[in-house]
């Protein structure tokens, strides 16, 4: 079987550990969101990509939930002394090597895609991580700041604000004109099954979503589409959708998200079949909604999840 | 007064401890090689200006005789297991902080001598440090190597080879066409001494001597010009000297770099004043000779050095 997931970052590597163990034998490919891409002190970083990475390899912080196991933060410190901005953002030594290359490939003319390919050699991921998109293209947050409205880096409202700005709306530049990365959308046109992540539905499925063709590529799959609310109780189990969905205009439920990503049956959606959590209720028109248990505890309980969503 | 030493690196760097001891209150300023440079892993390096500039901080590692005190080495471990080449080059955590500045520095189009400024800012030299020149121009060595003459980078013979593949020769990539840093030739000019630090004669002084205008800056300056030999007993006291000089025919012998500079009196040569070891002899025609203590076990006996160089 062929399964083809959309994701972003920390919460979709956790899906991804669990389509892995669910899916022994299968051919797994995940569509990473690279809307989180920063270039700092020279460095380009790609925050999602390395979170699936690092996870699927084992090599993850279970405890701080994100960044390598064994982290350190030598060179950050000595970047701080030099008086080297920004000095908000946490770059680990360990991480810093992935970054080098990454950045060393990128300037020789490698495309984003070939970099991680060549990055998960040493990783063994198990599934072939693709960028949603070769080309730059950053998300923006839309707000009030020093007495203006503003858009900043999504890493700088993300990591220095904490989210604690309000939202006013998401500008993710350069996305109107990206295209897929190569094997994007065949990967989702041979699909048998298109899973989309309990990812954050506006930063991380949205900016995968708003890269042209992506969205057509899933509307023509013969796979059916399969989504995972990410949003347990009204409350996302991580992250800070709770503050992205409002400033889409979306409510912070399953049956909100569910609506948001439509129906593919009304011909503008992208959902077959919506698993929600097993206490929650969700009626999306169109849509195949099913409860069952959605948390990750452990990879036993995502992969229980992911037989779920490929019933 | 006003001082101005012409410096490679470790060997450089203790001798301006010495000049810094032995003169306070007086404005030094050091000229140091830049040929040594290289680009690594996408980062710009410059060994013989940090070797410089850390001694002075006493934040260099006195065991091992080079870069931080307090260095780790996780990073180059991680770009190994990338299977990033080259991997001979040892390239420490916290040198690669001060690496990443100095190359967004550079990349942002700032010259190198205000990358070196900025980064001495931190570090409180109590000298100046000039780059030798602001353009890029790198040492190879004319070596045998894989059934051929080859040129490779100084760096690649230095360390990779541990310079034991027999030197033929000596080539300055981009020297013909450098032109003095900012305020090197004023510096010359100005200086009521110029000093030549006990630095590789070939591949240290040598080189900066090689940038056009210097030589002829030397010439001229109503300041006295000192060397120190970096010869004693027909042997370096550190550094590969012995293996450079040949190469360029010259003796590996206090007596035999005294005349490689040669004379200033004689309108082609450096030198008013040699300082050679005091169980030394040399015979340099033109040049007053002085037998002295050159050992720089401390500071103290490093400015004893230059006291004596000064008098």
């Amino acid at each position: 079987m062929q399964i083809t997931v959309l994701a972003g970052g920390v919460g979709g590597a956790k899906f991804l550990r669990g389509v892995r163990a669910a899916c022994p034998g299968d051919e797994v490919t995940a569509i990473v969101n690279t809307g989180d891409d920063v270039t700092l002190h020279g460095l380009r970083i790609t925050p999602d990509l390395d979170s699936v990475m690092y996870t699927l390899a084992d090599a993850n912080d279970l405890e701080r939930g994100w960044g390598r196991a064994g982290e350190s933060w030598r060179i950050q410190d000595e970047l701080k002394a030099y008086g080297a901005e920004p000095s908000w953002f946490n770059l680990g030594d360990l991480d810093i090597a992935t970054h080098l290359v990454r950045t060393r490939m990128l300037d020789a003319g490698y495309p984003l895609s070939d970099v991680v390919a060549a990055l998960c050699t040493r990783w063994h991921t198990g599934i072939r991580l693709l960028p949603m998109t070769d080309e730059r293209c950053e998300t923006h947050v839309i707000v009030d700041l020093d007495g203006g409205r503003r858009a900043i880096h999504f890493q700088e409202w993300w990591v220095k604000h904490r989210a604690g700005l309000p939202a006013h709306g998401f500008v993710q530049i350069g996305l109107d004109d990206a295209r897929p990365a190569p094997g994007v959308l065949e990967a989702i046109a041979t699909a048998d099954a298109v899973l989309i992540a309990p990812s954050n539905p506006v930063v991380s499925i949205g900016t995968v979503l708003g890269v042209p063709g992506i969205r057509e590529a899933i509307a023509a799959t013969p796979g059916r589409v399969v989504g995972v609310s990410p949003i347990i109780d009204g409350a996302p189990v991580r992250g800070m959708a709770d503050v992205c969905l409002p400033a889409i205009g979306v409510e912070v439920s399953a049956e909100g998200v569910g609506r948001h990503y439509g129906a593919r049956a009304d011909g503008g959606g992208l959902l077959d079949t919506w698993l929600i959590h097993k206490s929650d209720t969700a009626d999306v028109p169109g849509v195949d909604v099913r409860a069952v248990p959605l948390l990750m505890t452990d990879d036993e309980a995502s992969a229980a999840m992911v037989r779920e969503a490929l019933r």
